[in-house]
């Protein structure tokens, strides 16, 4: 079980290489001064052949399926072992950061790469994807990549288009790929053991707590809401205080009881109003309208349910107690995506083996998991990021955070391989 | 005292006459579905002249001023006497009502009419001026009628210019006026003895105490504020409630604060957070700033001061709080303009005998005789309109109030007159 220990030299090693990589795929963007690569780009079929170079250098057989995704597999002691699948996201938003989806696939090339050289294999066979698209930024639709390996691409998809347009299909078609062979993409469910991703945590918990890593417990279920406050407009200067109906005010009133009841259903549940429109909207007009989305997180749906009803009670006692009305429409919903009991213990002790002790904590964030959970047990690596930015081209990681990463990520896959043959 | 009664059926005639007086002019419109009347337009020289025939009908010697108010003159017992000077505004908003402004002109054009056909003179000379601009629709700056005539329009104000770069003084030779003649408008001290001003209330307050008319005590000083809070924008998903530096939860609880502090200040202060600007405004990411906007109203400058500092104090200390910045600055202050204690009194006199009891109130609008005070004695009369709306198509006032309300400025214009001889 401990024959997968990195010295400390190669781990350096590894991370140095890491952060080089992370600089080299960061300048291939679709614009020199801000990183965006984005789904079926040029810059997309650049950075999947930079990959697979690194891929094949480290040993692995390469391919890019069906739906662009990157793979490279290392073969287990077995030929056709079921694979240990290991990956992240090469997509990136608009001015992104460099390492948010790519860490996960530079780091897991690593882990890979130093089996190749100590010349070991596992029970399980090691795959590693590069997914093609989790962000959205082309096509507003999210987790492409991730959904082509589980098949579930819905038919729609195919026409949806870009900023300019151009729709998947013709994307596909203008990136060498052919829109009637996505279902090849999918793989078979017993070929796949489990899933392992490294993240950045895009959050400022482990930074908090001084920490390199932490092993991720589930990725947040959400609920998005449009909210609305209806009242009367009015005149600034002469209706006074005690016969207003303002919806702004209102408003605040609410935003205070959110503030308020949110961390009684646990510390792990975020609510968050992100954007606040205020009709007719002058200085010297009461405001008669308010719109406001309210974006609501957690990772167990029973409490993120309760917490959502809490609130929508609390906004119509609010409207009700002064003669307002209130409406709310939920327009996107997750549900929460636990991780898998036994890969969080393995993720766990290695973590602890690494930086001596451990911690839990959710991811606020997507992921490829999300999909990945649908088939196969899923579990995730977080990294320390500078000030939990991300999405930002401040996003930034330090080289001896993510040598102890690579560390523990090739452990884990050591110790999960081992498990895999046996017990699953 | 007690020799200007008008009859119930006089003052019916009156009123209705005065209602259709206000739906011809509200005929004189830039658009046909949407009243707009603009200072010097063609509509605003349209509806001098009219309201010059009306004026000549009743008995007056009519003029247009230097800077194209309409002003007409009802001679005393002596020529030459000075006067008491009635007026309001005939410029309108956009898509404006149809009784702002012009409800005043029309109402004091009754009362010469009726001491005309009574063949009475006043030991005052009677003048009404129809003010051409106190909106501000055109140009921006507001009371430019009323700054004629006491002779303060800035310099800066010829050089102004309106959404199609004409400026004032250009408007002024367009409409046959001369810029260079402004200063003829200004009227000697002595000339004047005092001002009323008859103006619907533009709020709720005499609605609610279901009473016709009522007596202007001040009209309400303002402050503006440009305000702004700056905390630190973050994904929505990943930073726990216990480390957000949300600029928009700091706005919430100081719009809370600024509700419940406001009445504490005096029943007759207002404050309005009218516009809310949240950046960087997406639905999943932690507001880092809002721009904000805080109108502050009262009828006395010692009350107004102090509740604007301890508003702004309690946003300091929730900014300070929370780790935030806040920040405000003052962009426009009126100071509150009292009316005069012997004309509240006339009015009151008046407003009891015509509706069995009298009510005072603060204007929380706007209206010229903040300019004419600078100079003259001010008194108001305010009539009760539906809803308290103005500044919209639905202003809406009833026949029967503008009859009280006629026979009330009657009396009040004969009681001033015969005092203003005697007292002032």
């Amino acid at each position: 079980m401990r024959r997968c220990l990195m010295s400390e030299s190669e781990a350096a090693q590894a991370s140095a290489r890491v952060m080089t990589r992370c600089d080299q795929l960061a300048a291939i963007s679709e614009t020199p001064e801000a990183l965006t690569r984005v789904y079926l780009s040029p810059e997309h079929l650049r950075a999947n052949r930079q990959v697979a170079a690194w891929m094949e250098a480290a040993g692995m057989r390469v391919w890019q399926d069906s739906v662009g995704n990157i793979c490279g597999r290392y073969e287990g002691l077995q030929p056709d072992a079921p694979a240990l699948l290991l990956g992240s996201h090469l997509d990136t938003v608009r001015n992104a950061g460099r390492y948010d989806g790519m860490l996960g696939v530079l780091t897991a090339i690593e882990t890979v790469q130093w089996l190749h050289q100590h010349q070991q294999r596992l029970p399980l066979a090691i795959e590693i994807v590069g997914f093609g698209d989790e962000e959205g930024t082309r096509f507003g639709i999210t987790l492409l990549g991730s959904r082509g390996l589980t098949g579930s691409w819905p038919d729609h998809w195919l026409a949806q288009t870009d900023g300019n347009s151009i729709t998947v299909a013709e994307a596909m078609a203008d990136a060498g790929l052919n829109a009637a062979q996505i279902a090849d993409a999918e793989r078979p469910l017993a070929s796949i053991k489990a899933y392992l991703e490294l993240h950045i945590e895009q959050g400022p918990v482990l930074e908090q707590q001084a920490l390199a890593l932490g092993v991720v417990t589930a990725i947040n279920g959400a609920r998005r809401l449009n909210c609305q406050f209806i009242g009367h407009a009015g005149h600034a200067g002469t209706v006074p205080m005690t016969h207003r109906q303002d919806a702004l005010a209102a408003a605040a009133e609410w935003m205070v009881a959110i503030e308020q009841h949110t961390p009684r259903y646990g510390r792990d549940l975020v609510a968050t109003v992100g954007t606040l429109q205020c009709l007719p909207g002058a200085v010297n007009v009461i405001p008669g309208e308010v719109r406001l989305t309210l974006d609501v997180r957690g990772p167990e749906e029973a409490s993120l349910a309760a917490l959502v009803a809490e609130l929508l009670e609390q906004a119509d006692a609010i409207a009700q107690r002064r003669g307002l009305q209130f409406a709310a429409e939920e327009y996107y919903r997750i549900a929460a995506t636990p991780c898998d009991a036994q890969l969080q213990a393995a993720i766990s002790d290695a973590v602890t083996q690494v930086q001596g002790r451990t911690i839990s904590l959710p991811s606020g964030a997507g992921h490829d998991a999300i999909a990945i959970a649908e088939r196969w047990p899923v579990g995730m690596l977080f990294v320390r990021c500078a000030g939990g930015i991300s999405h930002h081209p401040a996003e930034a990681v330090a080289a001896s955070d993510v040598a102890q990463a690579i560390q523990a990520y090739l452990q884990v896959v050591c110790d999960v391989a081992a498990q895999g043959q046996e017990t699953r």
